[in-house]
């Protein structure tokens, strides 16, 4: 091969050429950006601009030979490659020229392919067959301003709770036998109450700030300390105290708040039983009202009516039961009653019967049991009778007159323990995902050719791209669990059933996600991954149950797919249906309108990076969803087919609804939050993070947007090139990305993340 | 609404229009099953096939009004379903009939369309709105039948070996203290080896029966009594009595096999390295030929050198050591020495340090341990020499010249082991499946309306969807396992290669099924599926790593996709590649020529559960990733893009091709297992599992079908509800499907599943 000499304005450009042809991603408006930058380069003489245009042609790419001319002149240049460089490709392409010529200056054209284009080293740092200074992180952003971003106005408790999180009851340990972990994890948390955390969300008045927000980020970061603990704190302080604060009435607030706040008085939310899952409106215990003796009569039925996973129930002095309320011979439906189940000798009381649940996949802190209720008296004022109660004449009253609509209303008051679950399971899967990824940025794997270095496992396409959508996802969803606390909050807007079908969603596709991320996370530490000491086996085991308790999930994403039917206006029924019905179908075909043969094949950057489309896109599938779904349904009904029937038909297209509905409402929340981020730099960062969780949703449901015509199959292969070329834009950054969660140091304690 | 009368012959059929009509799937082929019966119908009129053929137009359907009297009729008639009538609705029409008219004959014609349609009670139970007496199963298949066509040849080992299951010292327990859980699987083991199922894989001198397919049958079977013995077994006699038969000579098998075999002298089989994962051929640990003492030094190097993972580390008397086996200054390779680790009281010996692995997410019951070695000399004779050895003279010797070939000799002996793990991960989906099915044929789960009487969990949909695909994907994997096994062991064919990349693709596809088969049985159990006593939390724990040992998934799918660009032939180097490319390009055009529109669009029921189809699909797919995946390679490399950095940019491209090629052998060999059933009812089940399994995994990949237009949307859309129907049909039979999978009865100690 005969060697070729470039002159100084082209060598430098050689590179690159090399780097961009020898990449599959040639489109046209990459190509744009490199013919700008040409004719915009001032050190170039004409006849140069002439030969680099000539190599940009798609369709007429450079020969082979050139190719191989261009390597030679790199390779031989003996030019060493730092990646720690701020531009490192036009850095590394001016010593190339300084090797064949004399000192060259640094080309700001150059810079701006390199940025605009994107290209990061691990493109190319094997490319040229020259000596490589590795880097593992680039400089280019602070962990702690993105941290601060993702904080918000919650920093303040954040910060001091990270601080005493560093009190060393809280060391991580592995404790197996079920009894030692139970008793560590109530003394943790008697040391979280004592501290005023546990009644943080309750009034001034019972020891709390009233701050129900922040409560919900203390709950995640207590997934930092340990599973079991969290679970235990949402017990005790969400779910018993939740429930006297918010069903209760000024007496239950005086008399137990503060005892609950403090864990003085430890108790339990009796309210799945075995044999009803989800069905809490088909509970079968009983809470008769007892005229003679002005008390309330707690009775278990049947064998398989006991209560079932109570948490806490095996240290608790006391149960928030849920119960059929019978007053006069009718039932009043499901009421929560106050119930004592041990005396101060922490002795059942009679006609109380506990059973430990025994060891579980996880969460063996927690103490689980099941109650059984031999007809237990209480005194009617132990009725939690904010929604409905018994009065003095011993009669039933609420002012709620619809049963249904009762029912509902009280089970809303508690739709804030489910986005604590799903936040608990995001801080679950960001902790998972900082370990995998610290440990990917460390350990160096094998490669075939034993002449180069082996690489950090972070630099395998195939775990960059399984790692790092789950990262963006990571952004998205605290961004918008964040925000649905702050609705949720909202004392302006007292009508929360918009908020409660969102919610279902949303944790089912988030406690999945955290399930999802935990196992790619082990399985991308490999055998270390297995051990306990780092920490990914224990939150697995973890957050597994997640995706059941606080409502199974396919229960959820039927509930939030009914709330899309129904257009949040009122609960599904067959006169208000076919107006929604009409509604719909205005609206579907609007927008079917504009996708065209020229919308579905649309391929370029900007197009599929932007907003716009994605938004689009994801409108156009909950829209469609809903459409076809409610004209199934409609068709069966028109044949007399019973409802029930009817839906139980179209249950698989529920949960697609349902997923569908949630994933469209976690990326609008997000893309409003980050037009808050003031810094451009920073900003620019978390929507390129919203673009690649975009595009890896769109390309999880690429059949069902083919199918529809949606997308055609060249722009369905240029969302997954895009998907791959993101991970790999992202690489210097993941570093910065996983610190950016702010998971306090001292609880990443897992050896293969130091 | 006017009540019609509808003449006897009619009124037979009216159920049945009913159900067809009020279903989605009206296709022509169906229609023309119908159509048929109506015409071969003598008990039919002219006047009434008229009017019968009148309502069968797709084009035109019968009227809202129509359907609703012949709901009404129906319903009013009283008469009450009866779900386990071998016809059921057949049965159900005549008495419907007789209701209004007098006694009438069950008709043939109506027999014929109830199974060729193959309607299931499931599909219309609620839709008459009648009483139904449910029927958990149909008696259609036989469980024990089926079970036999599984175990084929080895069913007297396996019976013989699950009679032995039945001594109590297999009980399953919970055993929360590792050193606790350790003791009890060492003696599970010792009691397994007194039996002689250790040595079964070994020549009868050494106390086998040289069956090695037959001690496949039992690792799966170990896998219902409990993970963690499954793999001590696995090591002890698989992993370190497996080295000495098949790495070892004559003098080795005399001296150690027996006592191996016999569980006297325990061993481990140290392998992996800290540092080094997947990569045998980079292991540290040295083992140099020192000529003076006619002696071997096994020394780590470096402090993260060590042998690590390493399974019966703190039980074993003796390891067999993979190391860098250095003669006169020569690194030769990796080969095994056996190494002594401890004297007889169980003292380590001197420059041997071990370590636990501690606890780990699951298999506590194999004690995991760390080994470092410092300068520890053993006898020349202690390395298993049967492929290298190093002659009295003290030079290195072996039949095999070329270093590489001889290391992957050397591996490929230890292939049974990875088929072994598949099978294990493959009975530990089985037992999973038995539960979680088992017990959503008993549990009853609410609906929302009251007056109906609460579905059994099976009854879902979603659930039928969610679990039934997965028992099929079951089937099909125990008969490619199975298969793999027999042309393993076949000595006429002593060239392993083939068999090789095949397993190493098998590996990773089935234990990730596993895994995630695992993981659905428990989230469809719900909070039942979380206690261990339920058995699923274990089995998830457990199998879990199998996705990482013995090869990572990720690598081993690298390797089989390596194997099929080379055709099987030869390593792949650049000589053999372009010849490669040549044949790949040769038959892909001539397969591409056959997708037109018309059969991209082909969607009836003929055509989609035609194997041909399926085989076409599947070969479509991995000839396509073939060629694609070859074209972009040999771009690459033209361009002088070193072979390392070209195959990093495709990484992704090479899982994908390395599950396409194991999803069609398995499929492909499934079928041909299926064809040798002779029983006709059996064989057409098993060919219902192979239909399900192959539609579903194509719809797994829809979205790439459809992006190369082999696909059609309207296909794929067809092929969602053919999934959807064949798990409905399938509902009746799924009790007998897993009862059919053939585990001990006492084996399942789940409370849920009884």
């Amino acid at each position: 091969m005969e060697k070729k000499i470039y002159t100084p304005g082209i060598l430098q450009y050689i590179p690159f050429f090399y780097v961009i042809w020898s990449d599959d991603l040639v489109s046209a408006s990459e190509v744009n950006i490199v013919e700008k930058a040409i004719d915009g380069d001032h050190t170039l003489s004409d006849t140069e601009k002439v030969l680099l245009h000539s190599w940009l042609q798609v369709k007429n790419p450079p020969k082979n030979e050139e190719f191989k001319n261009w390597k030679q002149t790199i390779s031989n240049s003996g030019t060493k490659l730092i990646e720690g460089e701020t531009y490192p490709l036009t850095t590394f392409s001016q010593k190339v020229v300084c090797q064949y010529h004399e000192t060259y200056p640094l080309n700001e054209q150059l810079k701006s392919i390199e940025v605009n284009l994107g290209i990061q080293p691990n493109h190319y740092n094997h490319l040229f067959e020259v000596e490589v200074e590795h880097s593992i992180s680039a400089q280019t952003y602070d962990a702690n301003e993105i941290a601060k971003i993702l904080k918000g106005s919650h920093a303040p408790v954040i910060d001091a709770f990270q601080e005493f999180l560093l009190d060393p009851i809280f060391n991580w340990g592995i404790h197996r036998n079920k009894e030692d972990f139970r008793h560590v994890v109530l003394e943790q948390l008697k040391v979280l109450a004592q501290k005023g955390y546990g009644a943080m969300a309750y009034p001034a008045a019972y020891g709390g700030t009233g701050d129900m927000e922040g409560y919900a980020t203390i709950f995640e970061n207590l997934m930092y300390v340990d599973g079991s603990l969290t679970i235990k704190f949402g017990v005790q302080f969400g779910l018993f105290g939740g429930s006297i604060q918010k069903l209760g009435t000024k007496i239950h607030h005086d008399t137990y708040l503060t005892a609950a706040g403090q864990a003085k008085l430890l108790g339990c939310f009796a309210m799945t039983e075995t044999g009803h899952g989800s069905n809490v409106r088909g509970i079968k215990t009983t809470a008769t009202y007892d005229k003679k003796t002005d008390s309330i009569i707690i009775h278990t039925p049947g064998k398989n009516d006991n209560k079932e996973y109570i948490g806490n129930a095996l240290h608790s002095k006391m149960a928030s039961v849920f119960a059929q309320l019978i007053v006069n011979g009718k039932n009043e439906g499901v009421h929560a009653v106050l119930v004592p189940l041990r005396n101060k000798n922490h002795e059942l009381l009679p006609g109380i019967t506990v059973e430990d649940n025994g060891y579980k996949l996880g969460l063996n802190g927690v103490d689980n049991g099941k109650i059984w209720f031999n007809q237990v008296k209480v005194p009617r004022v132990n009725l939690l009778n904010k929604y409905g109660s018994i009065k003095e004449d011993g009669t039933y009253y609420s002012d709620i007159k619809n049963p249904n609509k009762r029912f509902f209303t009280m089970l809303g008051t508690l739709v804030g323990g489910r986005i604590c679950v799903a936040r608990a399971g995001l801080g679950g899967a960001k902790m998972a995902l900082a370990i995998a990824i610290k440990h990917a940025l460390k350990r160096r794997q094998f490669n075939d050719n034993i002449k180069i270095q082996e690489d950090l496992l972070m630099d395998y396409p195939s775990h960059q791209l399984r790692l790092t959508p789950l990262v963006a996802s990571a952004y998205v969803y605290h961004a918008t669990l964040d925000k649905m606390m702050e609705v949720y909050c909202d004392e302006s807007q007292p009508d929360k059933r918009k908020v409660e079908t969102q919610v279902a969603g949303l944790k089912s596709i988030i406690t999945w996600y955290a399930n999802n991320t935990i196992q790619e996370c082990r399985e991308a530490c490999g055998g270390k991954g297995y051990l306990l000491e780092n920490r990914i086996a224990d939150l697995k085991g973890d957050v597994d149950i997640f995706t059941t308790f606080e409502g199974d999930n396919n229960v959820l994403l039927q509930l939030a797919a009914k709330g899309v039917l129904s257009d949040f206006k009122s609960e599904f029924n067959s006169a208000g249906f076919s107006s929604v019905l009409k509604l719909l179908s205005q609206q579907i075909s609007d927008k079917l309108a504009m996708v065209n043969p020229l919308y579905s094949n649309k391929v370029d950057k900007e197009h599929l990076y932007n907003p716009k489309f994605h938004k689009h896109a994801f409108d156009y599938r909950t829209r469609r969803l809903t459409y076809t779904l409610a004209m199934r349904i409609r068709d069966y009904i028109k044949k007399g087919v019973p409802s029930y029937q009817a839906f139980l038909k179209v249950q698989t297209h529920l949960l697609a609804l349902g997923k569908a509905y949630s994933v469209e409402l976690a990326y609008n929340t997000y893309i409003e939050f980050t037009e808050t981020i003031e810094d451009t730099k920073n900003r620019e960062l978390f929507q390129k993070l919203g673009t690649l969780y975009a595009l890896y949703e769109i390309r999880q449901d690429a059949s069902w947007y083919l199918e529809q015509g949606y997308i055609g199959g060249t722009k369905s292969k240029a969302i997954r090139q895009r998907v791959e070329r993101l991970c790999t834009e992202l690489r210097p950054h993941i570093g910065v990305l996983v610190d950016g969660f702010g998971i306090p140091g001292h609880c990443i304690t897992a050896p293969i993340a130091h």
